[in-house]
């Protein structure tokens, strides 16, 4: 299975490329979309509309997972954050491809079956996980390879509207890693 | 000139269409575009990008308004009006339709002349500048109708990008149509 994970921003939305075979996982790319800030907004959001089917129809994931939106910092990045996550879901749906929503607690149980991970340890985690020689940059992107590992937790896509990550409670691997 | 406002929801999605006819308003259209509560958001997020195309091709409009979003009150509504926002500008944009961003003060400034008006000020004053039997319904109707008002007394479409909608501190019609 495939799945692309989704770190939603109007200046810079992470994405990152996952497969599991059998119990291993395996990398397959990562990166971000950028867009200027002297555009106007309409303008970068649709660059992130096209720039997203474009990775959705290079990658072909069974699924897309994609972070919650959440407003406990700052509102104005919150906005530009919801905007871009709505572009993305569409662009998306637009390819026929499942979408399943993780909130951050759910992405840390999933890549470091701790919910309150810091994110260098996400980050150190998904190196070991995808067997990396450096931890995956820039931060979007590595949040975005958790998303996908997340998701592909998650299981299939039909499955998608009634499962979410599993949520353990224990440090360490996640308990779909360790079988 | 004819002009397209937006205000945006998941739920719903109000739109209207003004056109100036030198100094006239004229009504031209509005309505709603809704979503199931029970769908997948991704799949709310797609009917709400297809219909805004639709609307934006049938009506070939010069330029459309859309208002900022602000969430001094609901945190989750403004999530989910933010998201939409973004779809319905991607949407507009692949139309390469400009779009002017209006705060909810821009527009009551537009229709009433007031920033503090309230939503029934503005209501009775687009039922009077448009001409209209009866007060424009939905709610989120008559807010396009409003947007798409203050768009129209933004100018060109070329300006869009300076200008913004005249601020009058007087109340009455709004300085431009009083020419």
């Amino acid at each position: 299975m495939r799945t692309l994970g989704f770190d939603p921003g109007t200046a810079t939305t992470g994405y990152g490329v996952v497969e599991r075979h059998g119990a291993r996982l395996v990398h397959v790319a990562h990166g971000v979309i950028t867009t200027p800030p002297d555009q106007p907004f309409a303008e970068r959001l649709r660059t992130i509309f096209e720039e997203t089917r474009e990775i959705v129809v290079r990658f072909r994931p069974e699924a897309v997972g994609i972070e919650k939106v959440y407003f406990s910092q700052n509102v104005t990045t919150g906005i530009s954050v919801a905007q871009a996550r709505g572009v993305i879901a569409v662009a998306v749906a637009l390819e026929d491809v499942p979408i399943g929503e993780f909130s951050p607690l759910e992405v840390k149980n999933a890549v470091v079956g701790y919910g309150k991970a810091t994110k260098r340890q996400v980050q150190e985690m998904i190196k070991i996980l995808l067997n990396l020689d450096a931890l995956p940059k820039p931060d979007d992107a590595a949040d975005a390879l958790a998303i996908a590992i997340c998701q592909l937790h998650t299981g299939l896509p039909s499955q998608l509207e009634r499962q979410r990550c599993i949520r353990s409670t224990s440090r360490g691997l996640p308990r779909r890693l360790e079988t």
